[in-house]
């Protein structure tokens, strides 16, 4: 059969690995005839800016493999009703019987109305899920692959900026970290923490929206006993009005995706103001998508084998699932794959458990570190005198 | 005799290895009594908050040379006529003999005014100036330690944010990067660059004042070429006004130098604005002068020479001159270190030479390249479809 592969959502540092894992292994599987890719998503899907890629020199995707951003291209764009049809009839005249989707639950989600509607209009496909997200929000699988490389970043980041902080009397330091409705990410900068001192000494999440004043008070307890605070905090943290503290932030649903926000800049300044201390803010931004050096090795081989049992499910005749990553193990780390139904994950966000915060809401709890520990590679801390 | 070593300005990657050179160079010459480390600079200097360094354990001292930031500490603190004097009083109660300051210009300056002081009063003292600036703005040395790890920084950073920018059509993106008044670190980025549509496109400098319709004009034109548009900012670029396109940037003199520049923001804003396309900035800030795995072996080991250089110097009886690194080869690329009097390198600010930078005043010139190319390991390309 003809299949077809598409990316939704913002690229990671291992999507290309997925990719790769899928075309080696319907390489090997009798079944496929033809795999093509897509260009940027969806809008490729429309416009049949399609490339094959089982003639793909097989060298050439072990590096994709190795490469962050998506060779293919993704995209953001919305689908109507009338979008699944016309893909529909474009899979009908190019005999597209399968197609991989690889993205988060905004994509699953699209994959399912896909499956509907081919179901609807007798048109047999079979369509399987490859999860991925760097914001970890994907029920069910343990975790996304695109997830580890970006917490891995960012808990690298507040172990430097931590080192750095230290070396300057500049008190306050805001760490913006990625992700704006779940905390996964920032959760894990708690990683670069090995003594009582290390940054980052405060964590606040998106779960929990948090008042300037209670930031203000956490950060001034911790500048009395330290004489210096490194926080950090998501792009999409909430105050207690559910406001973004003045800042100039797009949430991921508004239509309109457009700027960065400067959430890290504006609570810097705020704080700065509150406290009468100098205060600064760092926000690796999307650089912590795709910064190929602090991607992790397990993370790609993760992401390759959600495209590889793809490839399996298809072969085996499975349609409307998506591929999850199974826990076998947290010490020695070992993982499987499985499949879930897209209803189980289509669309909804998984946020960071309540427990897995801490009851100050600002730091994360043992359970966490527990569950995050064996994804990331080992922070080391640096020599001091 | 006894000597102190201090650390003015910002931290680097490799300052600390400096300080692991001084060290260990300092322990095999007969001359040194005591070394101590000031903590937090001139501050520690005046403070006396000061670690004896000769006696800790040469492994732990390895390790510190491997880690980024200021395990002494360092500060910005502006020095009066009355401090000179009280430091030269502090000097003689502990018998210091032998200052070394690891800083830029300015702190080359502060180094000079403590030399003369002390000739005028008559106290026998021995000034040594050890490099230190990721701004790569000190004179007569070819490059200055720090400068090598936040070079490549950026230029990682650069291509990893241009493989992102090309897998989303989400056209402009604004890097900004380090720097206020000179374009050396913006001016690396285009080590990324191996293939024609390679980021960064644009790549503008602190020495060249340019307009907003002038970038708007550059980008328009990539854009219309490409799709898309990764342009290379310092946060301290200019407009034709001197002014910086309305975004909040503390210049390096003021004396309030509280939060970070929003500059890339604001500029994304305003090319969205102006052009009717969606752009966004980056700006990973201070993690580009601390980031542990991507500070470069050649600027550690070239950092470590510069510190142990001062201490030969020290034990040969030189004083009121800094340590400075000479290229003795491009390819294969080979340096040794000289001295230079404090006078030459003293408040100087190195901006990057105007034939370093193209006609247009958006892009570095070859002559830039053949300079930077080897000190910096080779940014590697990633594999494309």
């Amino acid at each position: 059969m003809n299949a077809i592969v598409a990316h939704g959502g913002g690229p990671t540092s291992v999507i290309n690995a997925s990719l790769a894992g899928l075309v080696e292994t319907c390489r090997e599987q009798a079944s496929f005839t033809a795999l093509y890719g897509a260009r940027f998503g969806v809008r490729g899907l429309l416009d049949e800016q399609w490339i094959e890629l089982l003639g793909q020199d097989p060298q050439l995707m072990e590096r994709i493999a190795r490469s962050p951003g998506s060779v293919l291209g993704s995209s953001r764009q919305k689908l109507s009703e009338d979008d699944y049809g016309r893909i529909l009839q474009v899979f009908a005249r190019k005999s597209i019987r399968c197609f991989f989707y690889t993205g988060g639950n905004g994509s699953m989600n699209t994959a399912l109305q896909i499956a509907h509607f081919s179901k609807k209009s007798g048109y047999d496909l079979q369509i399987i899920g490859i999860p991925k997200t760097i914001d970890n929000d994907l029920r069910v699988t343990d975790h996304t692959p695109g997830y580890a490389s970006t917490a891995h970043f960012f808990a690298v980041a507040a172990r430097d900026v931590g080192e750095d902080n230290r070396s300057l009397p500049s008190p306050i330091c805001v760490l913006e970290v990625l992700g704006r409705n779940a905390g996964w990410i920032v959760a894990a900068t708690a990683l670069a923490r090995k003594r009582d001192d290390d940054a980052p000494h405060l964590i606040y999440f998106p779960e929990k929206p948090v008042s300037l004043e209670r930031i203000a008070a956490d950060v001034d307890a911790v500048y009395r006993r330290l004489g210096r605070a490194v926080v950090a905090v998501c792009e999409g943290q909430l105050d207690e009005t559910g406001a973004t503290f003045g800042a100039d932030v797009d949430r991921a649903g508004s239509s309109v995706h457009r700027l960065a926000s400067n959430l890290g800049h504006t609570l810097a300044r705020l704080l700065s103001e509150k406290l009468g201390v100098r205060a600064r803010a760092e926000k690796p931004g999307l650089f912590g998508r795709c910064c190929g050096p602090l991607s992790t090795q397990l993370d790609r081989e993760e992401a390759w084998e959600c495209g590889s049992a793809a490839a399996r499910a298809a072969a085996q005749g499975h349609s409307a699932v998506m591929v999850a990553i199974r826990r076998e193990c947290s010490v020695p780390y070992r993982s499987s794959t499985f499949l879930v139904p897209l209803e189980d994950v289509a669309r909804i966000e998984r946020r960071l458990p309540q427990d897995w915060i801490s009851s100050e809401a600002n730091d994360v709890t043992q359970s966490f570190l527990d569950y995050v520990s064996p994804l990331i590679p080992d922070v080391e801390s640096y020599a001091r005198l």
